[in-house]
């Protein structure tokens, strides 16, 4: 190893590694390794730049906290989590999309039914649809986990004095696999850019903003959860979202309620408004 | 943007951004997108090994402080500072090696012939050669920068109670180019392996070793600086060093000093060894 040279050093990392019984292990630090010099090499990376990159990730690790974790951020940006969405979608499942940083495991169980959208203004849009398996059969019981921004484009969470299980609720499907719950629209907002990752988007010439959207983590016994994001027809940000969240397929058209229109379920709150989206789950593993 | 697909992301995330008039910046940027999204690809990574190597950067983050780099450290064990020094190395000069994370660039300054061992026990070596250019004219005047462990393998910054800038020196090159001092002989240590660039050691059941080395940064008027280190034949870990620093160009040889040698220069103490190294610098640019 002592006459290595700019070529043979990535075999000679590789040879230091000795984990041949963690197939997986040794298959990604060897892709990793490959691709991480082959950058080095093919930019000829000079002493600044690779100090500048390092110091980079030094900084985005000053700025975490465990509210706040800059490097999904910085993945989510560079498009590296929507890839790893779109790469673990099963075939004729929904599409997946960002999980993002505000989900809490722990969301209060609502009735089907229910408003989210406690004592807040504004009109009322009604979440309904069908939760099925890639045949087409509805699956009663699924659980529609949802959470989202209010109509100032903000997450409770995020608020000093606001209760962070605000407009979040964990629905059961009905026997015929539907969901229906009415809440406020959420806005548009922007991703944290006050760090590392922000100095990176203006260094771009880029913006924050996030098209306007209601996140869900579909899941029902024996098939694959997945995690996912509604859009909507006609908003802001749907061809040029900060994180590359946005599927043509996620996003919905949200009609006007007519007076004369009824519903064949209880609403606590008559909407002014609906979107209609089936999710649909492949077989689990 | 809504109709990306795993293969059109790539495309997508470079368009997102708008930095044409720094060429290098945006060259970084699409080569180190095509490596990511190329790496995340070819090996189907699932959201757990996607999260785990974000945490892992997290708990890099958290571990690290202003005297512990350990985005320094993970590059150090993957071969990635060896390989920018190798690439920055100028033809003709003496090979590039790891500045490691205890230089101090206010070191004392040192009179030629002057021990670095202060009230240290046990064998000197003294350490001399000429610094010259790459067509072999000395270079008067050139700066010898060094720093180096003790002969326990600890840096003085290391351990409570010692003075930080022991150990180390700023000489300057006499009217021949020449520099000598005598000093001990530095041990083998470990890199800190007690965070997760530890863990990943352990997971790739890898030593923390490195070879012993003495520091050296050799700067010189419209010459282009180099950063080194220098190593001893016949000792531990040159074929397996931690951070792969070794290179055949800078293992030197340790000769005994016999009674009958003399010296044509004034050596504060009389060494029982000594290696002897010409340090070649490349014009600036």
């Amino acid at each position: 190893m002592t006459d290595i040279n700019q070529y043979s050093i990535t075999e000679a990392v590789k040879k230091s590694f000795h984990a041949e019984d963690n197939e997986r292990f040794t298959f990604l630090l060897e892709k990793m390794l490959d691709h991480l010099h082959d950058f080095t090499r093919e930019t000829n990376l000079t002493h600044d730049e690779w100090m500048g990159v390092l110091n980079f990730l030094y900084d985005c690790g000053k700025i975490s906290t465990p509210e706040r974790h800059e490097f999904i951020l910085l993945s989510d940006v560079l498009g590296l989590s929507a890839l790893v969405d779109m790469i673990n979608t099963k075939g004729g499942s929904t599409e997946g999309s960002n999980l993002g940083p505000f989900y809490l495991d722990d969301a209060p169980v609502k009735e089907l039914g229910q408003d989210l959208g406690e004592e807040r203004e504004g009109p009322r849009v009604l979440c309904t649809g069908i939760v099925r398996d890639t045949l087409g059969h509805p699956l009663p019981g699924a659980i529609v986990d949802t959470w989202q921004a209010d109509s100032s484009g903000t997450y409770p969470i995020q608020e000093e004095g606001q209760d962070k299980y605000d407009l979040r609720g964990k629905f059961t499907c009905d026997d015929r696999g539907r969901y229906y719950y009415t809440t406020v629209l959420p806005k548009p907002y922007t991703v944290p850019y006050d760090g590392p990752v922000g100095n990176l988007l203006r260094a771009g010439k880029r913006h924050a903003w996030r098209a306007a959207h209601l996140h869900y983590i579909i899941r029902a016994d024996r098939m694959r959860s997945i995690t996912t994001e509604l859009f909507f027809e006609n908003t802001d940000y749907l061809d040029n979202d900060a994180v590359f969240g946005v599927r043509n397929s996620l996003i919905t058209k949200v009609d006007r309620v007519r007076p004369e229109d009824s519903f064949d379920f209880e609403l606590e709150r008559r909407p002014d408004a609906r979107l209609t989206y089936d999710f649909v789950l492949a077989p689990g593993e």
